[in-house]
């Protein structure tokens, strides 16, 4: 019998994790760290230091190879079979390492509730429960970062990605809106008259960035700053809250 | 100059605490918390706790009493006057206890960013930088509890309150949604066919009360065991998450 423990680590600062994480790390037998190429290395080496740093009992840390989602065809279907070659690679590590069963504990960037696939691709195994552990996501950390709300006084707040925000504009009725997994500037697909834009990226890291302001004005600053950091980190993680102006506004 | 750092501390759970909290809770020359009559002794009691958790530098600790908000007449209008009330017992604190500036923390429930008014009424003051460490919110509590993700897969997320799904019902196009401040059960005010819910009370607490299934079966169980609980409390505090069902469930 596995038990599997999904830890959200936060999302960059090692200072984000909680003792109840820190708790789960030192109880776990085995904790599996996936490596993602070396672009985005830096989030290998997060989960490395935080090991290194909460650590006080011996647990053993193996690496693995993280399979690759297809880029071309079908995006649901490739989703689909990326999360049954993690869940293929997973169990080989728990027969290799677990044979007699025991506490498995996976690392999760974030929060695990949160545009996260580690719950999706765990209900693939049989004979495992899953516990979860929440972790600051990078939504508390942009609003932390900026000191705002999220929701507005008595308001209701939409999250979405930024496939969804192309496809469908600014959500129905919405006030507030957050845009997670955007590859892009979704935002540019949208009338900015109005609207408010608070941007973060690699939130909580050393290299964290922000931006705020009206969208009209700041929206071709974000992207022009985005593809510079892109370029020169080799990567971006970044998210963004979006409000539109009360009437009196 | 103050500066005052909002400090999220979980919901219930003290293990809920990140590092960077406890950080910013030793760095601080005075805390302040607010004592918010018998009923809710329970939420005080837990910012004590968490205090003598994790402080191991002198850090002053004054209790002081919340204003109480009206009860009666126009929400906003109340919400407003409360909000002042409390900037200004926060002002009378603040001169009495660092007439010559400093670092104040205030703990803050949840996370500083979601239907907290800390933030707002921080605005009130003058000569004071506002910082905010991001705390795990009861929405990250249910989701780890019932081991659930928040959002469906590719899909976006509605946060919403009780008041405002009771005035306007379920949130044009959202799959998910989530519920807070609801004081009673508006999702009675929706037609349950097709809704699954995931219910939690006293999020990671030692009392924390969990429901899920069909919103047509659970429903009327969750009001009656949420009726059962505030009695026996005192006081309760929830959160719930619904979904509309797939077209092929």
């Amino acid at each position: 019998m596995i038990e599997l423990t999904l830890i959200g680590i936060g999302t960059g600062n090692p200072d984000h994790i909680t003792m109840q994480a820190v708790r789960a790390m030192n109880a776990a037998d085995l904790i599996l760290i996936p490596r993602k190429g070396k672009a985005k290395s830096d989030l290998v080496d997060l989960r490395r230091d935080i090991c290194a740093q909460v650590l006080n009992t011996p647990v053993r840390i193996v690496e693995f190879d993280m399979p690759v989602r297809a880029a071309q065809g079908d995006y649901t279907q490739a989703v689909h079979e990326w999360h049954n070659a993690i869940a293929a690679v997973w169990r080989e590590q728990i027969a290799l390492h677990l044979p007699d069963g025991g506490r498995l504990a996976l690392l999760v960037w974030g929060d695990p509730s949160l545009y996260d696939s580690t719950l999706r691709i765990a209900e693939r195994l049989s004979g495992v429960t899953v516990k979860v552990v929440a972790g600051i996501t990078s939504i508390q950390a942009l609003t932390a970062a900026h000191a705002i709300a999220l929701n507005p006084l008595a308001g209701s707040v939409t999250i979405t990605t930024g496939r969804l925000l192309r496809a469908h504009g600014w959500p129905n009725g919405a006030d507030t809106v957050v845009v997670m997994l955007d590859g892009g500037c979704a935002f540019e697909a949208l009338d900015p008259a109005g609207i408010a834009i608070w941007w973060g990226a690699y939130l909580g890291m050393a290299q964290e960035a922000l931006e705020y302001g009206p969208l009209a004005t700041v929206g071709p600053v974000i992207a022009a700053r985005r593809a510079e950091l892109r370029a020169s980190h080799g990567w971006i993680m970044d998210v963004y809250l979006m409000r539109k102006e009360q009437n009196d506004g």
